[in-house]
């Protein structure tokens, strides 16, 4: 099996395409056209046309060669669909109904029959009971939910156990500026789960970073292992510390299973694990735009001491280090700005100034420090040294984060002017530290740390 | 001492003021010529005029009633210009520069100086080591930092050590389309501290609810009494757990103690802690929009289950308690919504629809729930059940949260109804959840939770 004919498919099909309003065989097809290549609808009863496309009576009446379906018909009708899927030799299909694994007995021996024909002709098979994925780049848009057309596209990849949470992200994603690869929600994870998509998006070229949320799987272990063997930084998100079994296995039939040894595993196999949704797009924007961090040591640069303060601590408590400079930088800070308010590190410039770009460069050379995180309040005259930054991290071959506060209007420009020189932007000190933390704790995981004890408080 | 001349002065005096571009002198003027009151540049050395003022060489020339002086001169000339303020009868004032207690033993004389001519003359004080305050409704920007003339007026007092983390927190506030009714930032408290301040904002009738960043004090009781007498809620959020020791006396010349006492203190005098600028923010929408919840319960209504879960979770963790509904409840809701996907608590909808309000309406209804917290993807054509939620939370006393995430641009009409009809608006499942988490420990710490054994996880 392979992803390909998901997620690069030459045609679509949009099998139970409909011409009302609301319903989802419509609105998936109105996402569904988008795409630069044939998209088909699909209904026995309907003809005419749709979004300008002929319907045809059946997948097997299509000349063309459609890799994949989008199944809009209810969980009863499901297996009928793919059997003419498989006739036709449909790779790939998204069924989007609900009332198979998650909904009891006869459920899951739909799911089951449906597994069966999947297997039977080699199809992949995402859901049941998903909202379906998003590839902006291509404008393929195999959702059927509102907005999807306005993703951006990204280098991070959004793998979500629950297609309500898959879209979460990727809205959020837009919101921080950024983009998404793919966003794709698993659902039941009837034959296409965590391990098929990792090391899907681990070949994609598109993809610098994936990120998990994880209710619970049955097998954990391939999970891990997926995670080990992708060469493209891996984060999770395992929801679930405190009871709410019941509900997680209402929704996609799977058992949310024990936090901690999650947690561990993660940890073991290389995967550093978050707390939040916005925690996971601000790790996999740190880890997919920088270089591999070489160990947990940051170096902290703050154009405020209140700011400086909040970011050391999180960090330390987060599984980071913040080492002491050398006296060479010592030296050289002070020789660039004299009397600057604090010179360890932190290095506290007291406020936004013209040397603070020579400040952050000469803390970035630093042998001592591994990861580097800058934070300045937005100031008009001042703007953002942007110059200092562009190929920063590409030279002293560290991860450089950047963090501010301001008038959002007033400091856009700057902020894209990061963004263009792919220097990882960030909202809020907090943000900012966990997202350092995150590499901290990933160069340790990868077995780079060298020579540096680092306890955490907590 | 009253802070009222500090916050609701007749008239300004910008000492120091430069005509010097960049210099704080120059910003401080630039700002404060927005106040709709007089405001006087001075200065002994420049005559003609900035921003149309006329300049004066001392504040004892001014004829007008001048109730607060900025003070944009340096340390050393510090005490002179605060000895021309008690002669010319000047209530209050802001110290901008460094160079104070926080730097030494001389900046420790220094202050000592300048705090005994305060006290001589009944002066209140904010800073040194500051970078001021902004009242946004009455245009009073004393601050020299750009972008304070764009803080937009709400109903949250932020009170914040650093005067840097003050700016962040309005800044942050303004992204949130929140606002503030004042962003004070202490530095060195030298006789403005957390007290004064929260009595102040406490009897201020623009202010709902008020946050603390908190450094640390020497005088910890003062700030935990000063808190229980507020009737004003107050959210505190307690920087340093890790070892921060050394830059944060550098900066605000405050040790940051032990957390843990800090933690403990705020909670047993009715103050719930958070852990995060946003997470202060979103603390002080919840509980300054709000009717004060009764008890812990949470009735959580979402469209989609995966979100739903990370809630549910988040919220048992932080000590909040999902209860379950009354029967009534679950008929009252299996008639509206006849095989909805989860009757219980959370009661899960599994796509927005158009009686998505009435499921709302009949969770907040429900007697076993004291808090309620919607979340709901949008959906273009669904939209918000904004009708449903115009004074609900009035009619059933109950604070109502409201949580999505979309296209930013889509939903914005939508979320200032919600905003009109005083519904408090969260960006993520997680953030909705701490917020909900706040308003059940605040509602534990007030004393009036009743009934129901809570047991938080960790």
């Amino acid at each position: 099996m392979t992803l390909r004919q998901m997620f690069d498919p030459s045609a679509v099909a949009v099998v139970g395409a409909s011409t009302t309003e609301g319903k989802i065989g419509y609105e998936a097809m109105a996402n569904a056209t988008e795409f630069d290549g044939p998209v088909y609808p699909v209904n026995p009863s309907s003809d005419g046309r749709l979004f300008g496309e002929a319907f045809v009576a059946s997948v097997t009446d299509i000349d063309d060669d459609v890799d994949l379906a989008l199944c809009c018909v209810p969980a009863p009708a499901t297996p009928d669909v793919l059997q003419e899927c498989g006739e036709a030799g449909v790779g790939a299909a998204v069924i989007y109904a609900g009332g198979f694994a998650e909904a009891g007995e006869e459920g899951e021996r739909l799911q089951a029959a449906v597994v069966e024909t999947a297997d039977q002709y080699d199809i992949s098979l995402l859901g049941p009971n998903t909202s379906g994925f998003v590839v902006p780049e291509t404008d393929l848009l195999c959702s059927f939910a509102s907005g999807a057309e306005k993703l951006p596209p990204g280098n991070t990849a959004v793998v979500a156990q629950s297609g309500g949470v898959a879209h979460a992200l990727a809205f959020q994603s837009r919101r921080q500026g950024r983009g998404v690869s793919a966003m794709v929600g698993l659902g039941n994870r009837a034959n296409v789960g965590f391990t098929e998509t990792i090391e899907y998006f681990d070949g994609d070229e598109r993809t610098d970073a994936i990120v998990l949320h994880v209710e619970g799987t049955d097998d954990g272990r391939a999970l891990l292992e997926a995670c080990r063997a992708s060469d493209t930084p891996v984060v999770a998100y395992k929801v679930g510390q405190s009871d709410v079994g019941e509900f997680a296995e209402s929704h996609t039939g799977a058992l949310t299973g024990d936090h901690e040894l999650y947690t561990a595993g993660f940890a073991q196999y290389g995967v550093p694990t978050v707390d939040a949704t916005d925690a996971l797009l601000d790790a996999a924007a740190a880890l997919g735009n920088s270089p591999a961090p070489d160990g947990p040591n940051v170096g902290v640069v703050t154009a405020q001491a209140g700011p400086g303060i909040i970011i050391t601590d999180r960090i330390q408590r987060a599984g980071g280090f913040l080492p002491e400079l050398t006296p060479e930088t010592r030296d050289r800070v002070d020789d660039i700005l004299p009397g600057v308010t604090y010179t360890s590190n932190p290095v506290d410039t007291g406020r936004p100034m013209p040397a603070f770009g020579d400040v952050v460069t000469a803390v970035a050379e630093d042998d001592a420090v591994d990861i580097v995180l800058v934070y300045e309040l937005y100031e008009q005259a001042m703007g953002f040294p942007v110059e200092s930054l562009d190929g920063l991290a590409e030279r002293v071959d560290k991860p450089v984060l950047f963090a501010t506060d301001g008038i959002e209007e007033d400091m856009a420009e700057d902020e894209s002017a990061l963004a263009d020189v792919g220097v990882p932007v960030f909202e809020t000190p907090e943000r900012a530290a966990d997202a350092a933390a995150v590499l901290a704790r990933y160069a340790r995981m990868q077995g780079s740390a060298e020579g540096t004890e680092v306890v955490a408080d907590d």
